[in-house]
């Protein structure tokens, strides 16, 4: 029994208001694994990379445990590549390079110390390649949540609504949400999503916490206020790492468990953002994350006596 | 003992994508009171209108016991008018006719009735006037609500903080406590504003809900998701009079309190933008507020064991 998550594995160079990193190991299966790995031990990532990905990156997942059996290193290429900047509100920011390199021909390999994957996290790239990781999977997982972007959206429409059928848990924000669905309401929106497949649907919101949809159900979970957000990279990553490690754990898949998953996952991210990078969720204890969680708890609770 | 509320009484007009309304009885004042009514008995207007607010206009407030003696009607002169359009999203509008025509001069009179005051909510008027009000009364209200906007920030800002020292909790949407502060992050903003004189700082999200700030406590409320929104017009001032018509019922002024005065302000707002204007507001029953608070409840809680 293992928890699967694939996705890109990359280097990013990172220019925020507050300082600017050389190449570090970043993408999003790289946030998600590390994330996942505070809750669930048999975390395995599926990905590429290049040989300019030395040993001591490949360390970076190693060190918390995580089986890197699946990622593949090709000789000779080089590894995806992103830079990007942020501008002053940290909500919006330009991508100054992205190289694809070892993305470009990214044929998944699932090795079979893999085929026991009950959790797969499907991490965002082509809705093709997500695709495929699920059809190579000899037994169905008990829980498969897709991660996606607008970018699929505009170039992968009917491709992404074919993989959209194959999943449980939908991760995506709230633009997407609208532009998927073509409904500004996220109300509307959520129904008709839900009608294309997913049981769950999450819409992201940033500074905004989340939104959990399932049948006519809804949970709405804050975001921690922040003074500082130091650096955005990875925090949706991060969040649904953490939401998957935690289902993981608790090893039942209903409403309230994806709700506290929510919790965790939110609270992984809240840490992301305090530092370039993973940095900050490179080295977290268990009592810091206990902690965050508590302030989520006092943040959002109140008790009406009827 | 009583809750007074000062702020405009007026007649808008109001088109939305959904359909227009003829001249129909708004204002902060009307919004703000009429919510109030729902949780406390002795609610008091203070405010003024023309002679064309005729007897079944000032019935909207009586037929809910809300006191009008406050109102001032001046005869020859005609109310304020207030006309706007919203936009496809409904979360932008454009005003179309605003005519002060009385509220140009208006001094607020304190009838002696009113000097049992206990709650007061300063709705948005200029600062000078909400700092008259205060001044008028011979005793320090237990709780002091002012609720103001960017429009007062741009062009009477010095006023606008000689009257925050005043105040005990100051509502204000997320763009005007940035305005405000002069910090983007709204936990920074809040510290700004706290040392400005409110001991507590409401921050008005629209739909994504609203954030308590006192001291270094924070609470987060969701907002319900809706599948439609009719009409916005006066959701905040519904807010803000749910808020302190439930403070004025429990009695008691701590962060506790106020986080359910938040819920069931929140639940009448969200009743408010099902209908044009006042409409759905004016006849709610008790079982239907008490039905809405349990789904903010139901929304927001999860239970995480430790």
């Amino acid at each position: 029994m293992s928890l699967i998550i694939i996705g890109t594995v990359a280097f990013d160079a990172i220019e925020t208001p507050f300082g600017k990193t050389d190449k570090i190991v970043g993408g999003a299966a790289t946030y998600a694994s590390l994330a996942a790995s505070y809750f669930y031990n048999k975390v395995k990532i599926v990905g590429v990379v290049g040989d300019d990905f030395h040993q001591e990156d490949i360390n970076t997942f190693t060190n918390h445990g995580i089986d890197t059996e699946g990622l593949q290193i090709k000789d000779g290429e080089k590894s995806f590549f992103w830079s990007g900047k942020y501008h002053n509100d940290m909500n919006s920011r330009d991508t100054l390079v992205t190289e694809l390199n070892v993305l470009e021909n990214f044929d998944p390999i699932i090795p079979d110390s893999y085929q026991d994957c009950e959790y797969l996290m499907l991490g965002n790239l082509t809705p093709i390649v997500q695709q495929t990781v699920i059809k190579r999977l000899k037994n169905k997982p008990k829980l498969i949540v897709l991660d996606t972007m607008n970018f699929w959206m505009d170039i992968m429409m009917p491709d992404l609504l074919e993989t959209l059928k194959m999943v449980d848990v939908l991760t995506i924000n709230d633009e997407e949400a609208r532009q998927l669905s073509g409904e500004y309401s996220l109300v509307k929106a959520s129904q008709k999503i839900l009608a294309m497949g997913p049981k769950y649907l999450i819409i992201k919101k940033g500074e905004h916490g989340a939104l959990l949809f399932h049948e006519d159900k809804i949970f709405s979970a804050p975001a921690l206020p922040l003074a500082e957000v130091f650096d955005p990279t990875g925090a949706g990553d991060t969040f649904a790492g953490g939401f998957i490690g935690y289902m993981a754990k608790v090893g039942t898949v209903n409403f309230n468990n994806m709700k506290n998953a929510i919790i965790f996952g939110s609270a992984l991210a809240s840490f992301c953002v305090e530092k370039f990078g993973t940095e900050k969720i490179l080295n977290l204890t268990a009592e810091e994350v206990t902690a965050r969680v508590q302030e989520f708890v006092n943040l959002s609770s109140f008790s009406i006596e009827s």
